[in-house]
């Protein structure tokens, strides 16, 4: 059964190391974006992941779509057409400077591709599992009602349907986003967000949180999941907490709530290799675990490692096996050398 | 006085060595573009070069500017806004294998920009020479017509104008090319071509040569040079001469007709490093030549002898001054070491 | 229809640019081999490829397996167990210093292999060709015998067999290999080899030709192809022709016999930027093109041009396709820039 | 109006990454320098920066002369002549193993400079601000005596002078930097100094701290700048305040005295990059903030902010823009990913 | 008088910066293992150290050959035959991923050497001290008895010996490591363990520890000790006290027990740039500080203080030398840096 | 025996690839000189060489001095003491591009180095061959003079003495250079030059020749050849003989004046990988076959060859055996791959 994930791949360039840009020549190119990171981790685990986008047919996008081959994502209903393929430059930040993402994504083939691109009854054969993130229906409003006929098309088949908020202010503002993301609530079981999305998006927030300072309670996270499943009737919200010390650290957990329970993940303290792609490993570990029918603190737990570990990780792709996710989530957070 | 080159800068992205995009995630970024490219000529012979276009605020292109300062090219005229900085990706060919190039180029700030956002008059304040590509126009109708204006008022200041021919077929058809760079040669003093962008262009070919067997006959581009100048009234045509042996050895040489007569440099067997540029660096040796008041022949021998160092830099800047032109151009090719 | 092509994958490892192991500690790793590299040609010509090999579960052998599904080869039936990846080091000669392989492929998995380990009825379902070259029977006789098992099951099911004959003096003696590859002629259809392979294994060699000194006649290899055929009853005997200027610079052209007739390529002047992998390159054109049913002369060309090609890629794999071989060899072999 | 910096730009020479020289052939060089690297940091921040020095006229001056180029800062008054350009080796250090630096820049041309290279009057045109450090008079006697030269004709013609205090034990002895500096003291408006170079070359020491355990008090730093004040008559001092917790992490913060109050910047708890240059970012940031009227607990707070955003920025030039100071010193250390 | 250190030099292969060996084909090769490291250390510190291996006649052993030589190790009684030199891959870890290391060593020609191939009497000649692993013995019987032989030789000359209990339970069981290094500690005069080795290999452990929770009291390290050195007699037995707070961040700190006395060094607290071979380079500091006959605290204090640093270095080979390691065991731990 | 070379050993700065200075961040740094090179391709076939110099005691003379060991290489006599190490750039050229030289040598260690420095008599114990180049003397009359003792040393002794001419025009003037090897010239066994050299020395020339040309007859060689033996009475005389066609292609012979006869080498065609220490390679094979007894035809083939192989070597040491050069002397220049 498949886990299909809809969105754009970009080409990710990184100067080498913690350059920046106007500083010199040597780059990294590799390959990603939100959902296509949650097909990268699902497929690390064992499964059996799909991809869908439309990408234009030049050699920049094949490198694109060989990186997903490479980790067995299924690329079959991949559709070719359109422009170009997005790019988005990245300035790895440390200590106090923080990193810098800047975009080059619009006119992407995804991004100016049109309902009848997609035949969702034909992407959902054998299907368990649709996924996608508040970045995509951002893209324009042809793509968020590409999005709606997916989620739709979803429900009919009785799959079931992630969304992870994703809030992106320079793709469109709070107004657009909450207007848009609102409908598409009604189809999401499972609803990743953090925070401040979920303030930008839908004005809800816990009374006095303030999360740049890094200070977020407890109490705080459980009114924010309560409230969105209060408005939108989702089954399952998943909140990741992350406090930034800086750009070189970071105290990372998560929080579920699920069957009208809280849980809250083990804290980890993390020194940072590459944190872009850090929210897109927990909403693949969680897509993971619910579908390994984890018990639930294990679910919160198994996606926290997961995206604790992507932390550790150069590039979006969190390239580490269910195995290695286990080992950090039953205990051994030592670092310890394996031989 | 100022040289004024207008057109688009680039991000080009080219793997490192001879690796091919899918190949690997080392990459090189530099900036370029045909009249950027003719500027850094011009500056690094020591003239005042100065480069007019449009490009975005972000970092991305605050590097493509900053390569522009470090070799002094005056960029006091750029002006700010739009989308984005054009890009293209290169894979460098080797032997049997061409060298291929993937603009990513649409929606830049240059193309998208309005004939308002330039003050020619302001531009051309001090300034002797005025040069633009085929390029430039091919952008858009709003480019050509600045372009338009832009000839237009140099020719009332008295500037001189060059022109490189350079045809694009995947920026505009034959058909349009043909008409638009016919009104615009109505103002060029000199111009720059070659045999295949003269026939595509303009329908102007000598009657029997086959470009791509590498076999041209100095006849035919001499037909080809008179043909432009009955045509337009251009007062000096310059040529250049590519006999493509390999992506790896080319022999190079050039001919300028001027006061009725033609004359060809000599012919060089070059070991390519990286192609790319080639043709600016001739336009800008060409340039220099012609304002330094170099001999007829002397003026090719230069514009063919900077044109041949280029092919032995990296990247699309020709990194050479003007006394190591005059010093390959007055004998010695024998690349002995300079201790 | 499946492609099967069975051997070893290695680790390549070789010093960054023309450095000597004993210079630098840069490397690159790429994974490769005889018959892997023909099964990626296969693919990356759009053909259904399958590779079967034995490999260890580990980090090392992950890598090679993840290159080969980034090139969309089939790796279903490859068997997991053993002890160790192959490796092969190699120092990229030029000039007149020759490129020097050293294989570290003792007791890898593949050559530690039962004849259970692989159940060819399953592997050759819905296949159509099956391939492997000389360097595996090397391995040991434990393969020898799992290649005419092989060889016998395809024989049964009516699939084709192509072998390139690739003698390997340090895994066997001429006397063994002789003995062994005589058993499996019997079963192949296709047979790849060059004059000095032809003579070490079978003692069959044109009166006097002299390899080293790079004077090769036509005749001489007439004469191999033809006593090839001869003793084996091969209906399609191929032959590349190499003559090797300096490790440089090479002439390339390629022989078929077929159909009881002669078919020489076209000879190409190669500069070369890689060269391991260059007669697999040539055997992976032979059979997509003789699978395409071309024309006797086509198919020689074909596998010529693709492995002219080859020697301007980086690592064994030869990453172009299709398209890019038919256009070399209809004639475009000027190496002008694709823009 | 410019901001003049007079001293050496040197070639820096660092192996990649955390490797020893002795253990690698891979290096990076950029070009830097005390003076340099303030210049670069006021031309970042907007202001017209000038750099002063002498160069001879070789490749590898070039490079560095392009660097200034390349950030904006005016070199027209650079005099070109003598025989070398200054080196520096750097050994990047990490947790308890110190960066070592071992210059190489005795017989440079600005060492050997004589006092008729620089017409004083002439750089000053058009001036606001002269900066120098404690590194270029100990070059030599000879450029001393410029120091005092630009000193004199700055003082008569109004110009502020800052100066960085920098005492370099390999260059000179403390009493020879004592005899000197305390002459130059005299026309300088703004001094910038740490506890340790203040003890070495005035004798002016809190009692009791001690700097290589990294426990330093708020009244040690407030007597030192004081004295400093009471002894030399310099209206401004600031002192940086480091405490070195090890190669790798860092306590920073500043101490301004002026207008007879004493000013302590937030301390930064910093993760390092890239240490060398720390103390000149200070210095111009410190220099902006006074040309840009800020209030005295904002020019220490951007000049602290400026150099602790410098630790994470690879090489000795500061290449972070005023905004970005602003943001990270109006609260935003929180390193959190910018998009 | 020679250090003699017996054991295997193998390559070691990893990925350039914190990459895992799927993401990459950018590799360093070094070489190194534990006898080697602790003979580097020593030249380092200025002692004859020699080291004896046999390896393979090829390329890559002879860049092994030169690293040692390189360092001025001692080559001259190296063995040369068999077949391959022993390769390990290495995937550095960071935060909470573990670094990783994968043996590809079996059939080295050291682990397939026999007892003829060395001559003990000879290469015990002008020597005083002889070192080895527990890795060495649990390349095999063979090599195990070689060990012994070594052992009783140096034991008739009155040779000190140290061993590295350093057990891997990928090379040998609990129990064959147990019977063998038991047998050997006869001969041992100065141990270096750690907790984990010795319970596994004797069996002998605190009451409580938990190494992996990091959490090691004094007390037992203490037990652990006297424990040895009851069952075997070891007059001086070391521990190396490794508190893993994660794979970027560990405490670390030594324990010796010589003289019936226990001394404790002082903590470091280290951000880690490699950690593989620190246990090595703390021998190597132990070996050093007994033959110069430091007291017994400076000992612990040289010894910890020599491999703190080595946490600190690129690769195995601890490139420090004994002024440097003074310098931090004489209190400068404050990494400022070294101009 | 020992074969002594004295000179100087500098660090050698290169871009990466064909980059030239301006361009790049990233290069190379390799230890080496004109004696220094000799030294390592002798230790290389197999020689007990030494080399004597003065250098400074830091680090980067420590990374000069290891690669001198690593190459086995004595030092034991290497005077430490002084300012710095040499240093120079190397802009590597291609085709028509020379390559670029710039040397930053001065007041190093070993041009401002006494007589009292060197113990000659202790230097030559158990040598056999003194060798060193004319860039020694011209360093400074100091080091002429130490020259001149160390020559008068070995005739006493009986050593042979070498001398490769190596004018280099920016050390020293034609007219010092002439006086000051004349003198040396009666020291003088074996004399290596090139007719370029030998002109501008000592105003030996053949009365046509054309040197940048490229067109060098034989007879000319012999004449030159001939008349520095009639001056200096040298019995043995040995000229390279390079025409250039380019930065990327030379043709390269040798020839021998010995027992009075002419020899000349096979001429090779080479594609350079890096030229630099071509001339020294010569020497250094020149050298080792006189010292083997080889005859005078082989001599001057051995010599030829080892330096053809030195182009394709990336640095100034000529990284090959004896073995290879042997193989490529005896015929094989083919390139073949070895396996």
């Amino acid at each position: 059964m498949k886990f299909v994930c809809f969105g754009e791949i970009m080409g990710r360039i990184n100067p080498v190391g913690f350059k920046r840009i106007v500083q010199t020549n040597n780059f990294e190119i590799t390959y990603a974006g939100g959902e296509a990171n949650v097909a990268v981790s699902l497929a690390n685990f064992g499964k059996n992941a799909a991809f869908i986008t439309k990408m234009p047919e030049n050699i920049i996008a094949q490198a694109a779509l060989r990186s997903l081959i490479a980790h067995k994502v299924n690329v079959d209903d991949v559709v070719f057409g359109g422009e170009r393929l997005g790019l988005y430059f990245v300035e790895k930040g440390a200590s106090q400077r923080p990193s810098t993402v800047i975009y080059d994504r619009k006119h992407s083939s995804i991004s100016e591709s049109a309902r009848e691109d997609f035949d969702w009854n034909k992407v959902f054969e054998d299907c368990c599992w649709f996924h996608f993130t508040g970045i995509t229906p951002a893209l324009g409003k042809n793509v968020a009602e590409i999005c709606l006929d997916a989620c739709k098309t979803a429900k009919e088949k009785g799959i079931k349907v992630s969304c992870d908020l994703n809030y992106r202010s320079k793709l469109w503002s709070a107004k657009d986003a909450g207007e848009t993301m609102s409908k598409l609530m009604e189809y999401v079981d499972v609803l990743i967000a953090n925070e401040e999305d979920s303030e930008k998006v839908f004005g809800i927030s816990a009374p006095d949180s303030n999360i740049k300072s890094g200070e977020l309670s407890k109490e705080g996270y459980k009114y924010v999941a309560k409230a969105l499943n209060d408005r939108f009737r989702i089954p399952v919200v998943a909140i990741t907490l992350r406090k930034s010390l800086s750009a070189s650290d970071n105290l990372w957990s998560g929080m579920l709530y699920k069957d009208n329970e809280f849980y809250f993940s083990k804290e980890y303290n993390i020194h940072i290799v590459d944190r872009v792609g850090g929210g897109d490993s927990f909403a693949g570990g969680l897509i993971y675990a619910i579908s390994e029918n984890y018990n639930n603190q294990d679910i919160v737990e198994f996606a926290t490692a997961a995206s604790c570990l992507k932390h550790s990780i150069e590039g979006d792709f969190n390239e580490v096996s269910a195995a290695e996710v286990l080992k950090l989530m039953n205990g051994d957070g030592s670092g310890r050398v394996q031989r």
